[in-house]
């Protein structure tokens, strides 16, 4: 059952074409085979906390990494990051700021509330693509997560 | 001055063989060229919050990223990440766990107190390398760091 509990990434993502992109970067690469994606905040948390729609879903089965953006609607992506590193069962769950942000009070207020990487998206698509590599290589592959 | 800033790596690290392997694998791949090193915990802390023989650093000077041993002299690992994640000046600061510890009970608590990403280090001299190469590359072209 381990294999199964770790193996995938949450995206948080409502624009469509960044979507797109992400998937096809993390697809291409081999990085993943499940990503689950949520388009709001609300949603993002009712993933995480398994409520609502997801009720089904066990917190002990958390998603390896979560790529959460900034803006979102109904619930923004620092609101997300806070629940998620506010609760002692969600902390350890990575959380990546991946964004279009290079707002510097962006950057200072998630790694306050606890954000284990912030990554600005590079405008140009090979860069992004690239970028997108590497993280889904670098939480995937090489950071430890614990096992429950 | 900003570049000067944020380009320095701090390797806390009391094993020579692992310091020097580390060292080898981040220059090689001319990641960095500005790596500190210090061996236990208590001179990470003074290095960090610039007291003791670093009191002439400035805390606005940051490392980039510091690379963390779990077992080290004087003041362990868990309790310099710690004190780094609980003060608002320091927080920002990505932290990385570069242990041999695969204790569930190390992953948990580091997770538990802040830590940006946790590394076991791979027995193999290969894999070790290559993974030392990796976290470079993250830690110091692909993550943003708060510019101050």
């Amino acid at each position: 059952m381990q294999e199964e509990k770790s193996v995938t990434i949450l995206l948080v993502e409502d624009n469509p074409n960044d979507e797109e992109l992400t998937l096809h970067a993390l697809k291409k690469n081999h990085i993943v085979n499940s990503i689950d994606v949520v388009r709001d905040g609300a949603e993002a948390l009712e993933y995480v906390f398994c409520t609502g729609k997801y009720a089904e879903r066990s917190i002990d089965s958390p998603p390896k990494v979560i790529l959460l953006d900034l803006k979102l609607p109904k619930v923004d992506g620092l609101e997300v990051l806070r629940q998620v590193k506010a609760d002692e069962r969600t902390k350890k769950i990575p959380v990546v700021m991946l964004t279009s942000s290079r707002l510097e009070r962006d950057i200072v207020e998630s790694y306050r509330l606890g954000v284990n990487s912030f990554i600005t998206k590079p405008v140009d698509f090979e860069q992004f693509s690239e970028a997108v590599r590497q993280v889904g290589m670098y939480w995937m592959l090489i950071n430890t997560t614990p096992d429950e």
